[in-house]
């Protein structure tokens, strides 16, 4: 099989490896060609290409190329570029984190030009290349058999970690929902580990209980792993800054749930959080403390 | 009638002033003794005490001692102190904020020495001075009708504000989850305020919509009428810490909740939020960032 | 003053009266003509339009159309079909819970005609026609005033109870946000309540602590005075059923936060308590049930 | 080694089986004989006492007698029971899910009669006769010291899944925090499938879903595992009952959260929605319904 990759940041370019070193042969494209270059050198497998028609011209039908782009503006101009340049039965894959009425909505305008589209959710991260990643697809069977080599090849074993779960906009709606269960692990994980120190009276070693409960607990899970990791390596976390990011998908889960009148408390909870941390204001506790104040005559600390 | 109070912080002097006004005479205590002179040299239905021992020689049974005390051990050290004191028949009122659990203990102590106990929960801060106090009142009939014309004079007008809500523990029960829906407005009040600022592009002014809010919208409320005058005064809050203090009340609702298998999400989190504020090193925000950046090679702010 | 009132539903039609009783001339048109004639019976000051186009008719430049119509289609539609027959310098105000990101739409929409757009945010139920409304208007400052005087007999005071609080969308976005105050609000009252009447022991009357905490206390607000009449005519609320309708303004006001990134745990979490109530499936707790007993044993209450 | 273990239920007849597996001898006691006669016919390590005298009557100091008994009074009484009848420098380790509060006290009780305590909370669940127990220990080295061939019995490995966290109480403390954890990571598991399964034009299936998230992704767990294989024998969940249980730990981790005022929202807002599951009246819902209806005239659906 031959497929060609759009975009070689840290995740295509780690998936174009792990399609190369499957006997996939990979087209990369990247804005920065040294990135392509790079890659091409490192791998049989994979060649470079300068530009998205360059990339295309490698291919022969029924043309798959892969978008593995920022969501939003980078993904609808590269999607749309590539789909001047294919031809009917020619397929789009789009696996980045897109928002899944984007997905449709593209879904649709490629159908008006008989263009075949798939939304792979990719789940995985950096350890992706090495244990492969979760795959959840969305689109028409035809197109999805169409790369189920790569798939294959992308996912943990050929059998396990894809899945084709629904008609177009599927793969990346189930990808965004992952993410909101991510949140709210991650948050419970973090709330607890923040409460098990709290008694200065037990002296709890953080790693030594993470990596404890990584053999047999019922919080056993992969980010325990990587928490346990980390801790093994520095608990005090004095370095790193009290803000947490959030990125598109958690915000969309939230939103998926109230459009949905679907209650999801603790997902968006776990995001609110979030913006709690990167409030670096606080414009509501100082509303809190001047309404203490005046009502009960309560100090309020002034700067 | 004829009362004892002991202490003479804010809420107890200004109630000490408000009995007073209304023709009830005060004998009032404090452990800095200036504290009761100046109040009866302002008032001359009060009298000063320098002892609790004194402050109950001026008075003939039925006796009445109305402990306006911190809550916990002040509390306590009192009112074991006036029991000593007192006898058969006469009764002590705790208007403090206590705990509805030390309360009922302590209802149960008294009975045994055959002295009345009511627990009054007030609220109402420093307006209660002007405009009277809500009194939530637990005891027995005949001792709560003992002091019937105290709440009377106490409350905004002899018959609003007051009740007798049920047996030695209700009063402080009923105060107690009033602070836990105090917690909830004022945190949904803080939000939406917060939220309306959000947007450059609207321009809105806080103390505008807040005091718009004042007549005939649904959100009507003493809390809102204070932040509106509060952020007449100045809306930008730069001179406030963003840190919220909580205190025994909202806490306790929390805990009952979760004893009695009520849920109580929003009281709860109202406080949590609080926590949030108070809560200087940011640890969880902390482990959140190592654990997005140990799955997805996401960049962690270091200071 | 003389305006066009298209929508006689129950504010409509009570503000019709409001404006009416307080010499302001009312053209009424309602989907359901004999409405607004019966109204044009009830009151001197309304005069019946059978459709939109007469409606406008018995206007004069710059004539003045207050749409009252549920937000969504029905705004939309009616908002179009009057836009087509005023002319430049004429005036449409939205008095609808329409979404703000729908008024500003509209309102370059309707600039690009020469035609002035306000957005007039309206709070105050069926209480509105006897205390006034508290209104919250957005639009350019020529168009506000052009309505001033029907905002001075609507608000519950020509001073107090209407703002001019920003551009058009202002006065839907203050709107949207107090319903989500409200909502948060609602839910720490109701919360507070059914905690107050869990413990047996003290046997607490909800009636009784809901009229009490009405003087004097923080918690006073227009909501407790309604709920405290409430329950002094039924606190069993047996014939009641558990399930709380949402409407859009609490779901945009959590998409809101959401999409602003300020953190809105408390009125979002009102609206998903609302979401719980109407979930009658409950498959999450089902799933949980289904994980305890997976995990350990714990028996599963089936059907 | 040789160790009487008191209580045969479902955990403590497994960890019985899995320490005899292991070469260590165990005397069982079963408030029900039968129980312990059975397992000592399975099993040739174990060996049946009628009586907690019995049981001990078969140790030689340093005794080691281990509690598998529910929380509260049963745990207590038989502590009681066993202490009277051991000797200094014996140990009694309770591996019940015992609230650490009452760990400590009781730690305190027996250090006064020189006989040690240790605290070993355990998860594992249904799964841990066969994969091994989690087992967060707390107590005096030398204690823990005495117990390590069982720790390492029971453990998933030797060198892995039991740690010794703590003094008295840690132990304890730790399990119970991971339950909090557990409750915050099951919520947001199942909040996430039902709204996966919440848009019917995807069609989702959530046993494929389920299984695919298991391999590369970032939700992977062992409770993801154990939900996968449940939805794969049927997803409609029909036969559940929408309540789920909450068991002491998850409450206590929401109370000392309040207590040691470290914020945890979602852990507790999970308990919170467990709650809600569990109340069939639903009086916050009938009150937000009455108040809608009454500012706002909005329909109360009756019974």
């Amino acid at each position: 099989m031959r497929i060609a990759i759009i975009g070689l940041g840290r995740m295509g370019a780690n998936m174009a490896r792990r399609l190369a070193g499957r006997d996939i042969k990979v087209i990369g494209y990247n804005r920065s060609p040294e990135v392509a270059h790079e890659l091409a050198r490192e791998e049989e497998n994979i060649t470079a290409a300068d530009s998205v028609a360059k990339a295309i011209g490698h291919l022969s039908p029924p043309r798959v190329v892969w978008l593995m782009l920022p969501a939003g503006a980078p993904t609808e101009d590269h999607l749309r570029q590539v789909a001047e340049r294919l031809e009917p039965g020619d397929l789009i894959v789009d696996g980045a984190n897109s928002n899944f009425h984007d997905t449709r909505r593209r879904g649709e305008w490629l159908e008006e030009r008989s263009i075949g589209f798939v939304d792979a959710g990719t789940s995985g991260g950096i350890w992706g290349l090495e244990n492969g990643y979760c795959l959840m697809v969305g689109g028409e069977k035809r197109y999805v058999e169409l790369i189920e080599p790569a798939l294959k090849a992308l996912a943990p074993a050929p059998d396990r970690g894809w899945a084709h779960v629904g008609p177009v906009g599927a793969g990346h709606y189930t990808k965004m929902i992952h993410n909101g269960i991510e949140y709210g692990m991650m948050q419970a994980l973090a709330e607890g580990l923040a409460l098990l120190r709290s008694r200065d009276e037990f002296g709890i070693d953080l790693a030594q209980v993470s990596e404890v409960w990584r053999h047999g607990s019922v919080v056993q899970s992969w980010l325990l792993d990587l928490t346990a990791d980390a801790l093994a390596r520095d608990q005090s976390l004095e370095a790193i800054q009290p803000v947490v990011s959030d990125s598109g998908e958690g915000r969309w889960t939230a939103i998926e749930a109230v459009e949905q009148g679907v209650p999801a408390p603790v997902m968006t909870l776990a995001l609110q959080m979030r913006f709690a941390s990167q409030d670096q204001e606080g414009y509501p506790a100082r509303l809190l403390s001047v309404m203490r104040n005046a009502f009960g005559g309560h100090v309020i600390t002034k700067r």
